[in-house]
């Protein structure tokens, strides 16, 4: 078994979420204990929100009841991932330490209240709460149960205080060191910007910068800046508790849970600090399974391919919602299988129990507040765990095996959405996703890697919307052509550099040699307005394209599809320019998804990477490969049933059933295979 | 006549509004006082924003014009009603003393302007106020004219300033007694809120625990307690008025305009301070006949069945609205002729002629800018001023003789909408709203009282969406079946006690036992996805459901309809349960009309209570009774004519016709009959 | 050549535009010259926004750059605009006298940001830029290249801070003298608002008479003066800057760049201040032709007729919007044709070179970010240029020969947007559009002018919407009439007078005389209800008419339209009225286009008004004539190619071709042909 060093050890998928005893009397958590047992549950999440109660004063601090919670767990056999409790400030300290509480976009100094409350930048904040971690740290490092430290929470938000602005002022004191330099990255001289003292920079807020919320900008640059900052702002609060917490432990392993494709905070910044990675799984819909399959990738992403955790999901309901409907009988099963699918080693809940009072009281939980174990979400809950207790370590540690990158970067989305000038309906994450499952749909493995990527190992690397290009990527993407790998790029790339100033050369700037072709305009259009793109190059397939429609001047490209409306009909769309052994594909506009796929395909084919099921919709086969074994995940996402020859020989390990390739499988709605596949040579 | 103590002594129904002499020449007064002879108008209501005038400095007051309009109402022949004049704060106070001004939800101090302004809870504002009041009543007390004291003016909105802060935190001190109670109702261990001083407590705001506005917040429980704290600050303001005018007037009935279902203010637990209750009906739309029976019948329950007034209605158009339509003609007289049949002895205007400037200058009124007395308007007023005059003390006093009660709870309005995890789409009003549509439709005569009221004398309790079951309602419930009756009750019913806790047992908590079943799940889904129930027990009606879908498990109780579609087809939507003598039926989503209706109409069928025009679509008959003398109010709601035969003998006060039980009655759009039944034996 | 005075002295129409060398190094200077001078561009706008560069310190001017910029633009032989760089403050500035930031309608002092940031009323901000005008204005009077100076730039925004509270109180002193006339004037009475020293009179905002954003005000009365104020503010500030310019330089004429349709400042207060007027034309979609039409003589009517500028317009793409999409090939000529076929005798762009960073760094320029002047764009730009050049004088000073007043009225605007009681869906521009566009498709040459303007030129005066009536306007609109004119209004007019009280008397107002009738009630219906007109007066055109349906009775009045349905089927919807020697019409309702149409080509009928081109859709014709010499511009709005006869002999200036009356000229689209008609006798 080829574990990491940084990801916990186990002996299976590990199983179980978050628990919060402490809000419910000693004679309920026997009651759970039993059903925990019925569930297969053994890893607990605990003390996510305590810091009140562990820390009831500045200068008191109470284990009590977290030494009985940590010995239950124990005793019952358990082990238990340990939170740092500080995703929320206790009263006192809002109150005694205004401070620590955040200003808002609005400029407005809030008082207590909600989570995820604190100021990045306040110093009580920095020494209180890496004080908690450490004292937790000190007191159950080297506990039997222990598996893993989770610090904060869902990091995110942001703050425009007094103390933020110093920290920001001191950041690009460090990241500019002249104001010169300064003045020239943000452009100040439009608009009687120039700035003659540090402190003269304000923080870009509605108060300031912005109207229209925080996506209007007067000055991107700054935008742009001071969402690094936050950023890295809260990374340096994981770093203190993490810093705090080695103190004490040099070695199980530290992670805070990420939220996928979350954009206040650069995951791909914080990925060095992370032990291993771990993610919240809350789709915003019910039929996201393509959504899904790019978020673990993302976050697999995060640590060169290692597997990760899902740290929360919920087994029924969301709560936040305006509407929270319930996952469907089965669903909760095939959204679990595609997470491990993907390279989840662990799959939690939030939570254990359902809370009493408070704005997650509807939120879904193994255990309702009647603490019934005969529902259907129980009964669900306890059929996955007795699956993931038969899988055992099978696939632990486990890869999957991509030739093909698609590259994210939280740079191109904030900078293509403060912009303006554009088309305000255009949004990185739709772009993303668009190309995303295109790929997703045709079967390829694929990885979701930063710009800053070794893509050496790809044969087909997709980079949409790369509005922002930065360091060397335009180098590293010239050379996967070069040694015959395919690079796709698309509309609105190569726009800006790192300061989101243009390139003042012909777009799509330092990408422009590459593709073969310049953008003379672009021409923006209201949502509904179409203009269709013949695919002459790729069977003629014609395409709906909309909102964005670049017209390329080709130097060098070939042109495989045309708009066909407009001025600008007969001019090139998508177009293939030869570079060294490969190929850069340029797509001018945003195809739909017949389009898209026409596109993607062609450039799967040339790398024989179609998957075995590319052509029965949302058929997913994802595999997972450790020591040469392949094990692939067959998990229905339709509606219906749907019958397919096998792709290759091999075992279900949920059933232990043999399959012969090429024998019909049927799946009905929500099916999953798990299959051992043989050897190639049997 | 049977008119309560408490009620304002009379001849008729009051007729008149909202007069403001003070806005004009005295040249005008005359014109206006021939004007009012014309129409019949004998009643004023006077002095609702005069404190700039009455008291132009904190150590002067000044009644020099107020005398004068008193005197000359009173030489008019015309009585009034004469208000404290605390509905608007002057200027110099909002200056003098900035702690008056509220601040708002935002946690913005506000600075002078608009009206009902004032914080409740400074204690400069309840000095002054209660100070005016005094000072009113002190002089006007015992005059002639003078029928009943109407204190400030709509009261609502909410204040969120330190000195409300302070307030709250000494009432959570008086409800909680310790931090441990406070916690405990709270929840707050959950999110770290542990409060260990009542000083952490701060305002539930856009400051503190809340997001997206009013309705979502962290801590239901905090948001809660702070409604209910601003009802009871504001009812103390009213509270505190009234005391100082019973200084000087221990008998003249006092009052306040209440907004029918307004829902800041919590009106059942300001009821028993008014000495009769009084409302302005403004309904959204001019399709709303149903909704002001409903919102007749709530200002009515409010005083155990005692008649109300109508302080305030338009006689042409609003002008607080985007859009402000004309009343049709004979709209005017029909919607009047509801209030009455509701229980109405006054129906007053506001206003009696229209304002020069500013906000209300297009608002209708009685007379217009021109003052002219040949508009259509003002020849509608005067037409129904003869009317009423010839109608005399008929009805005053009269009760509705009701057999059904509908609860109407403020706890569950605020519970359902400020929580997480439902459905956003579902408002409370909506669903209390389509009950009672069935309900009246089908032409049962009904109170609409709190979940306080004595049940015991009514056959049929409808209960929809009971969110928050507080105090002893589940048994007195079940009570209502166990001798016989029948309880109908809804989805989302019995989720939380008086915190807003979950019950710890099976849904619908305190009432599972009652309605037979236990509620497994509950799906939500967007408003437009429908799921049909098929209505087997109830002649197979076919209803469309949507947004909730709770899935209940029967525990005794029969099913009478079913879910035909998702997985949860063949589950039970509709039961009902025998209780002694009686039946509890519950209603697991929200039915549409036609749905509603068939459960209804089945539950009033069964105590024999179906109106004699059930049958006829919005042509309503509604009831008054006073001394066993039945008078039946038939009114046509519809656009088109229509023809019935008479429910019973009797006489048309009206017209003086006599008419048969049987005969043809024809009623053209807007037609009313005020039909004198005779004794039952003729 | 007749060019007024004021006007800056050309020999052609001036082509050009913003030049922001200072944002370049200068190797790109020289290529930008050469760039220019392919274009024919002869004129610069200089230093809009170079405040920070230009006074580094309070204490410290700087010029070496604007010196050098001047320098190159000189030695290339091209003449400037130079502005007075105060449009947007510099970072120390804002910081040294917070006092000069604005504090936004939600009562929120900003901190430093974006443009056109400065408090209006701020003394500190009113010296500094005085200070720095006159400085610029030392250096550079009587440089050769001087053509115009450019105060401040678009001027707009409002502030609410307490500079402002106390100059508006001032201003409100001065206007009404004694708070009598103050509580008089705003209806104080009304809720409680009698003011008793001038220092209790708040500022209205959010904060105090406000809610829903700035068009929901308890008081218009305190809300109008504050518009008022807001727009005379932002003028002083002007005024100031313009004072000290002249005193450096006596004669070069003085301009600021307006925005055509622009709420926030009444430009007919302004008119007299501006040397010539001038405005950035930036339409917000692309077939706005019509409204451009409206704009460019709303414009030119600020100054008597006197030709005007167009200061900016986008050669290709906005940036500021949601969606920008390109001006179509042709349009850029087509539309810069059409400003100076209504009175634009310079054509300047925003902006020369495209900024490389920032909010406007995608905004269309004459140079790309790589400078390449093989574009689509600078093709275009350079072929005007030509086509400009050939021109030379031929129109210059030249006026249009209106016999037709629009009246435009910025009290009336604010009055009726900021009003509760009518409809909310009702926007003044929307009306006054619909009419203009009547008259535009039907070929009238026209003038937009203020009420105040003589009328006593004008056969037709059209008042849409005049819901403010101020001065003598009634008058003199009915001496139009008595001397054979026609005056035609609509519904809403004639409601308030200056002070936006109504007037006592009947609908509409003074001018109920004028048009005949009065009207009784007002019926306000939401978008999308219609109620049709049958104008059996005019050809029996049925129109849909909407959102607003006065019911007039007539008073001497001939009904021409009347409604078909609803309760007032029957009644009068249009109505002409016998005043004099002419005609007073009356429109009770707003009608469709087609109903539009039919009544404003009646009027124009009767005084033989229709063009030549008026029955093809989006063909206009517009003249200019100076000495006597008619040059009309005929202008090809359509999608498509269109072909008509001729109206006039004369000779295209454009091609030199000899055109024949009633020959058939093919217009393709975007095509324009601007004809010099021979003398009438030939």
């Amino acid at each position: 078994m080829t574990t990491p060093a940084s990801l916990p050890v186990g002996t299976k998928i590990r199983y179980g979420g978050d628990y919060n005893p402490e809000q419910w009397p000693r004679e309920v958590w026997d009651a759970d204990s039993r059903a925990f047992d019925l569930a297969r549950i053994e890893t607990l999440t605990l003390g996510v929100f305590d810091w009140a109660q562990l820390q009831p004063a500045e200068d008191r601090y109470d284990f009590t009841q977290l030494d009985a919670v940590v010995d239950h767990v124990e005793a019952s056999g358990r082990q238990y991932v340990l939170a740092t409790s500080t995703g929320a400030l206790p009263p006192w300290l809002a109150r005694r330490h205004p401070e620590v509480n955040r200003t808002d976009f609005e400029g407005r100094r809030h008082r207590y209240g909600q989570r995820h409350n604190a100021c990045p930048s306040s110093p009580v904040f920095q020494r209180l709460s890496a004080a908690l971690a450490g004292r937790i740290a000190a007191r159950y490092a080297g506990r039997r149960g222990l598996v893993a430290w989770h610090v904060g929470n869902e990091y995110g938000g942001a703050c425009y205080c007094d103390l933020c602005a110093a920290a920001f002022r001191a950041r690009l004191r460090e990241r500019y060191g002249t104001l010169d330099r300064l003045n020239a990255a943000w452009n100040a001289t439009f608009w009687s910007h120039t700035f003659t003292d540090w402190e003269e920079v304000e923080v870009p807020n509605a108060l300031t910068e912005h109207w229209r919320g925080p996506d209007h900008t007067a000055f991107q640059g700054i935008t742009l800046d001071y969402l690094r900052f936050t950023s890295d702002a809260m990374r340096q609060n994981f770093r203190d508790e993490k810093a705090a917490i080695r103190e004490h432990d040099a070695t199980t392993p530290v992670t805070t849970n990420f939220m996928g494709m979350y954009r206040p905070l650069d995951y791909h910044r914080w990925a060095d600090d992370l032990d291993f990675a771990s993610w919240d799984n809350y789709p915003p819909g019910m039929r996201e399974h393509a959504r899904m399959a790019l978020t673990h990738d993302l976050m697999r992403g995060l640590k060169q391919g290692a597997p990760f955790w899902v740290m929360e999901q919920t087994p029924s309901t969301t709560a936040s919602r305006d509407v929270n409907p319930l996952k469907r009988p089965g669903v909760l099963r095939l959204w679990s299988w595609q997470s491990v699918a993907h390279g989840a080693d662990a799959v939690l809940y939030f939570q254990m129990r359902q809370s009493r009072g408070a704005c997650e009281k509807y939120h879904g939980a193994v255990l309702d507040h009647a603490g019934r174990t005969d529902t259907r979400t129980f009964t669900e809950v306890a059929a996955l765990g007795a699956e993931l207790e038969q899988l055992g370590d099978a696939v632990l540690g486990a890869r999957t095996p991509a030739r093909v990158a698609l590259l994210f970067d939280w740079d191109s989305w904030w900078a293509s959405e403060i912009t303006d000038g554009l088309n305000r309906h255009v949004k990185y994450p739709q772009v993303v996703m668009a190309y995303h499952r295109a790929l997703w749909q045709a079967g390829a493995d694929l990885d979701v890697v930063a710009v800053t990527a070794d893509l050496s190992r790809y044969d087909v690397v997709v980079a949409p919307l790369l509005h922002l290009v930065k360091g060397d990527v335009a180098e590293r993407l010239a050379a996967v052509a070069a040694r015959g790998g395919t690079v796709l790029t698309s509309c609105l790339s190569g726009r800006v550099d790192e300061d989101d100033n243009a390139f003042l050369t012909d777009v799509p700037g330092p990408l422009a040699p590459l593709v073969g072709l310049r953008v003379e305009e672009t021409d923006s259009q209201p949502p509904g307005v179409v203009n269709r793109v013949r695919l002459d190059g790729l069977d003629g397939v014609v395409s709906e394209a909309g909102l964005v429609f670049e017209l390329p001047v080709t130097e060098g490209a070939e042109v495989l599809g045309t708009y066909t409306d407009d001025f600008y009909a007969g001019r090139p769309a998508v177009t293939r320019h030869r570079h060294g052994d490969g190929e850069a594909w340029y797509v001018a506009t945003l195809l739909d998804d017949a389009g898209t796929a026409a596109v993607v395909r062609a450039v799967l084919a040339r790398h024989d990477l179609l998957g075995p099921y590319a052509d029965v919709e949302d058929l997913e086969c994802a595999v997972r490969v450790r020591d040469g074994q392949r094990t692939a995940f067959l998990l229905n996402h339709r509606t219906d049933a749907v019958e397919v020859p096998a792709h290759a020989n091999g075992t279900d390990l949920l059933t232990g059933r043999r399959i012969t390739a090429g024998e019909r499988l049927r799946f009905e709605a929500t099916d999953v295979v798990v299959l051992r596949e043989d050897a190639a040579d049997t």
